[in-house]
């Protein structure tokens, strides 16, 4: 005998009502059994779209998700935890530069990550490029390798947050991924499963990313970052415009080879820039009176990355993954670079093979784009705008198609910086 | 290559769009092939829960429920055809006499219909409960007996919008029945199937029916009239109030006895009335000028329901089944009868045997209640109040528990009487 009918928590979402605590832990936990079926809790998501969840519903429902798999035990580690989540934008790598930076600065940094779906890459497969670096590690092995790395980059394993995969699922083919409690209940639940004792958030937002609108994207970071006090975890939110793509390459071997410029000290500003502010915020959280930008400077950050990829199997020094065609995109006519749409860059990169459709397709990782210029930039008529990379003509053919368009030369030199959108904490 | 995706049809109703014609019509044959899951089918019926459907959106919806299956073809017939549906009430006999006194007046009434569910009664239920007598015809046996009768009550067939029933089994678990346009569609969907070519629609409104508030029912009175008229069917709904039970007989075989005796120029005045006040838009839609009152009193209206029970192999003389168990249920105190309760009644005849909770379940024929007192009555202390029938002591049991505080003593004489609700036309 169930404690309630799924259609009679359902309705009680649909007119607007609370539910309850018990509600909330039997349709979840009926859902994972099987007993609540995909038809119905489908439905009880698009009424969540509608009607939102209040913070208490959310915080309940958070943690039943939690409740539905296991917890990494992080305590008694020699170093504070602190961690990172962004909610995804083209060509951000940020995570493989700040992970060793903040462990270099003295935090254990255990990012449980994902891989690409669409047009954002995944921080996983940008790292599988490596040669020999593994993804799998034991709940052990992570605690291990955080206190003699200090960083781990790893996959969260299927028994954290299990109903978040079956959720997930459901809410990609039924239109219910846009629903800001049920992306912050997803976000959420694998960090605090994680064990983490503080958190940063990059929520993104622009055409590249998949929130549009800004007051979406802050109404997104201040739910998360309540969702992150109410369970103990201290969050900040940093709001950063995703328009054009972050730093110069996108696609996994070619962010792989980024990131270690930017830890040997070189490439492109903004995901230098970007990388010190986010660490800045989490030495902070940690406790920590450490420079970041001088560990990034002294080779500290880079050394500690090594580390990380060897203690992963993976070898730092060995030859990335080679493109076997590529072609550059001239420039149609003399100006100014007016904008780089960072979701095209992205649509050509996944279309040249560094994105997967389904989830259990492969990624190309020598295939991408290096983009040559930026805005702002002053061009030529026939200038190289950006270099293609895939692993045959085929490829290529659908990226070419695919990044038409994506440069907007204009005669004017101002262009529109994106403005700071600032931090959210709890 | 499918035309559209799913995801795309749900957000486009999800974000207030509107579904265009071969959405519409893509979605819906999709569902009914397999092609979209049941999980995303009832993401857009809850979508459509809250974003409702236009009018041309409706129109188009039910023209490809419509589409899933066959139609009855009822032209040729000599005589004009109307017919009338009632969204379910408690002892709502009424096309049990309506059928056979609109056909007595010189129209052929096609009524194709259902079975009852939870505590509101079907017809075909009650009319099962004469022995021999089927509800299954072929659509040939429908026109011969509109044409010699004029009167046909029996079943809708399996092929009459198959895409309705797999809809409705889906709405009923996920929570999703409640919805207007889709109430809407369902039932105008079967009637415009069937090839009436007029409709009266009784849409009761109150305790007793499953729409509680008046405005609410009117706006899906609106919505039916205007989905009638824009297929060519004329229609005419008239609210009517369902907060005590139609006429004292609440059970399969005890409404039929009713019904013959309001046939036979007796029985309850409220059960009278609203039939003859049903017919007159009726015949007035058929374009006949006969006063139904006339048909009723000298006898024709129930020749004409003799004949169409013989027709479909019942015997209008069989003694109908009886109950085992009977009690009576009396007055706690004397005064006056201020309310009788249609729901508890309803429920009390459901859980006596009479209505079903699976659409699977038997029904027992003998099992209801009978009510001894109506509104305004005077009744003493110990008086009975209603009569329970059941074919075993645990239903007796059952229905004796739901039935208590069914009927509401006071001191004052006055009581509120419904207004009425008025007519809908197009």
């Amino acid at each position: 005998m169930s404690a309630f009918s799924a259609v009679e928590v359902i309705a009680t979402k649909r007119d607007g009502a609370v539910l309850s605590d018990e509600m909330i832990t039997w349709v979840l936990d009926a859902y994972r059994r099987g007993e609540v079926a995909d038809e119905q809790m489908s439905a009880l998501l698009m009424a969540i779209f509608f009607n939102g969840l209040s913070a208490a519903e959310l915080a309940t429902w958070t943690d039943q998700m939690i409740a539905s798999g296991e917890r990494l035990d992080l305590t008694g580690l020699s170093r504070p935890t602190v961690d990172k989540h962004s909610t995804g934008g083209v060509g951000d790598k940020i995570s493989l530069i700040l992970a060793p930076l903040v462990a270099a600065c003295g935090a254990a940094v255990p990012q449980l990550s994902g891989r690409g779906l669409g047009y954002t890459g995944g921080t996983l497969d940008k790292l599988e490029s490596i040669p020999g670096w593994r993804a799998n590690l034991s709940g052990d092995e992570i605690r291990q390798q955080l206190e003699s790395v200090g960083a781990v980059i790893c996959a969260a394993g299927a028994g954290l947050v299990p109903v978040d995969a079956k959720l997930y699922s459901l809410r990609d083919v039924t239109a219910t991924v846009e629903s800001i409690p049920l992306i912050a209940s997803s976000i959420m639940s694998k960090k605090i499963a994680e064990g983490t004792g503080a958190l940063v958030l990059d929520v993104k937002v622009g055409r590249g990313a998949f929130i549009k609108d800004v007051e979406r994207a802050r109404e997104l970071a201040r739910t998360m970052v309540g969702l992150g006090a109410a369970h103990g975890v201290a969050t900040v939110a940093k709001l950063s415009a995703m328009d054009a793509p972050l730093g110069r390459a996108v696609g996994n071997a070619l962010e792989v080879a980024e990131s270690v410029e930017v830890l040997r000290g070189a490439g492109p500003s903004d995901v230098r820039a970007l990388t010190l502010e986010l660490a800045t915020i989490m030495v902070e959280l940690a406790g920590l009176g450490v420079d970041p930008a001088a560990k990034l400077d002294d080779g500290s950050a880079h050394e500690v990355y090594r580390r990380m990829i060897r203690a992963q199997g993976g070898n730092p020094d060995a030859a990335l993954p080679l493109a076997k065609v590529s072609e550059l995109v001239m420039a149609p006519r003399a100006g100014y670079v007016r904008d780089v749409d960072a979701r095209a860059v992205g649509i050509a990169a996944w279309r040249l093979g560094a994105g997967r459709t389904r989830k259990e397709d492969p990624v190309s990782f020598a295939a991408g784009v290096t983009c040559l210029v930026a805005q702002g930039d002053v061009v030529e008529d026939g200038q190289p705008l950006f270099e293609l990379h895939a692993d045959d003509d085929s490829h290529l053919e659908l990226g070419r198609d695919a990044i038409a368009g994506a440069v907007v030369i204009g005669d004017e030199a101002d262009v529109e910086v994106p403005t700071d959108l600032g931090l959210i904490r709890g």
